[in-house]
């Protein structure tokens, strides 16, 4: 099954793409969708969908993985955050991609075994599942790649719960 | 020119499309995109992202205006406007829309001269300016269309310091 890991942002987009077939990775593609600081947001957002969707389109994936959004400290971060979200989730629902949400604690969980696990000890077990010469950078395309991990490992996950579906 | 009003939501988008020329508003047409609890989000952003291209390919706005988000207690909720604040901005963009952004204080200073005015003053200002029968239900649709006059009266507006531009 192929999998898109995405660890979502306005600025820079993380993505991994891994074939997971009868208990092995296989590494399609990664790398990061950037966008420049200091333009109108409407155009970031549309290069993010256009990206997206050109991802999507190349390695037909049938399930995207991607971080459940918190709040963090800083407004409006995160309101810019949530709006790339939007246009990635609309990305992927409009080529008939399934999607599964997953909390960083789950995905700390399913890839080191362990809730608290340091985000060095996630990147390098991934570089190492996945048979990567070092850990991918930026973080944000290494953050992808373990999402994408952890879709592999736990197969489906909506946060039911979240969305009061 | 034909202005855009939108007042952003996962559950309900509120929209007012009026005529503004020679200092004189015509309404052409005003109600509320609407998307059902209980389903995923994606679907949700899905008929928002269609819905909004429908309108803008039916009316052709030179404007849009919107509302610039602020957070609320609820942070699931705001996270799930932004996300849907994120497509409306991508409908606008790849449309040609120019977007406007707009605070609650700058829709009430416009609109009723006094920027500390309650929402029913503001509701009640639009129905007179517009010339509309009576207030506009949802709410929703009321503060679009108030949007909408803020644009007409104040002209383009971005949140500069809020993007950082």
């Amino acid at each position: 099954m192929i999998i898109l890991g995405i660890d979502p942002g306005i600025a820079i987009v993380g993505y991994g793409i891994i074939d997971y077939s009868r208990g092995k990775f296989h590494v399609l593609d990664y790398g990061a969708i950037t966008t420049p600081a200091h333009t109108p947001p409407e155009d970031r957002l549309s290069t993010i969908y256009a990206d997206m969707n050109t991802l999507i389109k190349t390695y037909h994936p049938e399930e995207m993985a991607i971080e459940e959004l918190f709040f963090n400290s800083n407004q409006k971060t995160a309101i810019q955050v949530a709006e790339a979200r939007g246009v990635i989730l609309l990305a992927a629902r409009n080529n008939n991609v399934r999607i599964n949400e997953y909390t960083p604690l789950q995905v700390k969980q399913s890839v080191v075994g362990y809730g608290r696990a340091e985000k060095q000890q996630v990147q390098t077990m991934v570089t190492t599942l996945l048979g990567l010469p070092k850990i991918p950078k930026p973080d944000d395309t290494a953050d992808a790649l373990a999402i994408a991990v952890c879709n592999a490992h736990t197969g489906g996950s909506r946060l039911k719960d979240f969305y009061n579906l």
